[in-house]
């Protein structure tokens, strides 16, 4: 269905070429950002607002204060509010790969993975390597065998790109086998507030780094403020240390923001977490129907399918019915394609219809 | 003067230990940031703004547009909005310090050298040498000698600490050595708006890289938008696919500011620098009649005496006077201190008096 032309395009598709490309006819299951407001608290603080001046590198006191009202055994001390989760992981990363420490300098994760992590271990000088998942959760007996060589592993529950969320037998066994072998465990937890079955299970241990941010559960990306937590007071010094001299801190009206966030009720991520509910309901089924072999989500808002020649998928559809999917090689899956279902109900509806459209001609 | 406890405290001193400290009695010459409000059309936008989703990791569009206008033949294609020029400086470094090029794997930088250059080479996992300065300006036979063997070079004209402005035949010359040796020119131009004797001049050339900022010229440094502009749009295409990873699109809001400090008349940029240069008058005076040696300031907003003894200068003017000062050993230059005069005319005042006081009894 392609066209030779179309072919030299297809093999350098990106994320980046789908960038913008909204409005019109398009669906677009591509890229990962509610498309819900935040909650009025956050943008009711704007009108008034005059503080320009620069802010302590760790973060405001107050907005570490309500974080450390979170955190169990907490303190404002152990947290540092950075441009979003992507910093965090950076910083945390940077600081890590200049230690001494266990292992080889080589960084765990689960394949499929968020598609930056890869990317993020070797500017940091480290090497990535992968380890097995099983439905698209890991295999505990292939990270026990990988983790050895590993100076840290990166957790991702709810994943993106998978959806799916670790068992808590399998987190508590990672805490296990970290703690013993003295392996930092990043664990990005931006989706903790978007996970459909059951509470989240926060991954403790004196070598672990929380990672999260307020993008995905204020619905407030652009904004770029998110945290990393520990009880590695070092590596929180460190972090700080590095912040001081690669970005200083992060922009202060989005922490005043993300600081108002945390004041919404409850109600809110509650409310947020129903549609979210409806919307994985809709289109898991929906994929069902039309014969897609996937695997349910469980957390966050992708749904991640098996598809023949997923190339030609993801450029076809876009092509010719203007709907935007991404390539599972993005994220190390390369029989796969990433659909996102940040859309409204009517938007997802028709997207399905369109691939169904799509496969019968196919 | 300082009693035993404090001369632990002392040699742990450090620009960290005066964050926060303000109010009250003191009189700080220490952080260098902005007192002026940013123009108003920065924070009349407030009020309606609702954007909060991803933007561009490029930066925004209007903003690259409205930066261009003011580059000769400039596009906004050349342009990367970044977390203030600090990040503007990490990113470049990470991008250079990956590439093959001339020269080791060191960088060269003048010597006063703002404090975060060295830390931030290194973090790039390149090493950081320095030039020699003659009443602190650059030294271009030293300079010549070092740069063969450099990846990159660092400029900073104004320069923060030494205040002083390179003669634009300096600039040239560097240009025109790093040509013909292929070395890159980051050129660190945040002060560039607030220059006393001359307009600024621009460093250009196929490996320059300019850093800079709306922090200072529009004085709102907390919320971290900077910017740099190349030719070289192959390190334009690195930084940015580089940040796509680490910190993705610069906060959102503060680029929909920056833009509208970019539409303030030229008066307000005017208006400030009269303001800065009665300052500097100020204190360049009152540290001559005080008998420092002192380099005449040329640009930014920092001064830097030559004292006897500055570790006890700075711990006993902070611990018996409540004047806060800056150890020039931060910045490379053990024989001096660095006051910033980003105050206004009666804090000046009140400080110089107590440096006064101070002498009279030292």
């Amino acid at each position: 269905m392609a066209s030779g032309m179309a072919l030299g395009v297809k093999t350098r598709l990106s994320p980046a070429y789908f960038i913008g490309v909204q409005g019109g006819n398009i669906i677009s299951f591509g890229s990962g950002q509610p498309d819900l407001p935040p909650p009025p608290e956050a943008f009711e603080i704007l009108p008034d607002y005059r503080d320009f001046k620069y802010g302590l590198i760790q973060g405001t006191l107050e907005l570490r204060q309500a974080l450390a009202a979170q955190y169990p055994d907490s303190t404002p001390e152990s947290f540092v509010i950075t441009n979003g989760a992507s910093e965090a992981l950076d910083l945390a990363l940077r600081v890590i790969g200049r230690k001494e420490g266990p292992g080889a300098n080589k960084v765990l994760m689960a394949r499929p993975y968020y598609y930056s992590y890869p990317e993020t271990v070797r500017f940091a000088g480290m090497e990535p390597v992968f380890t097995n998942t099983v439905e698209g959760r890991i295999d505990l007996d292939d990270f026990r065998a990988k983790v050895r060589d590993c100076r840290a592993v990166i957790i991702n529950s709810p994943s993106n790109p998978t959806g799916r969320v670790e068992a808590v037998e399998t987190l508590k066994e990672i805490e296990k086998i970290a703690s013993e072998l003295g392996v930092y465990v990043l664990s990005d937890e931006v989706y903790k507030d978007l996970i459909y079955v059951r509470e989240n299970y926060l991954i403790n241990g004196p070598r672990v780094v929380t990672i999260n941010s307020f993008s995905k559960t204020y619905a407030m990306c652009g904004f770029r403020v998110g945290f990393l937590w520990s009880r590695d007071l070092e590596l929180i010094s460190d972090v700080i240390s590095m912040k001081t001299h690669t970005s200083m801190n992060t922009n202060i009206l989005g922490q005043e923001m993300a600081l108002a966030a945390t004041k919404a009720p409850r109600t809110y991520i509650e409310e947020q977490l129903e549609v979210w509910r409806a919307r994985r309901d809709l289109i898991y089924q929906g994929l069902l129907d039309l014969g897609f072999d996937v695997w349910k989500p469980e957390g966050a808002f992708y749904v991640m399918p098996r598809v023949e020649r997923p190339q030609d998928f993801v450029w076809d559809l876009f092509h010719d019915y203007d709907v935007i999917t991404y390539l599972g090689e993005w994220f190390g899956a390369p029989n796969r394609v990433r659909l996102s279902y940040a859309l409204d109900i009517e938007g997802i509806e028709e997207g399905l219809a369109r691939i169904g459209r799509y496969l019968a001609v196919r």
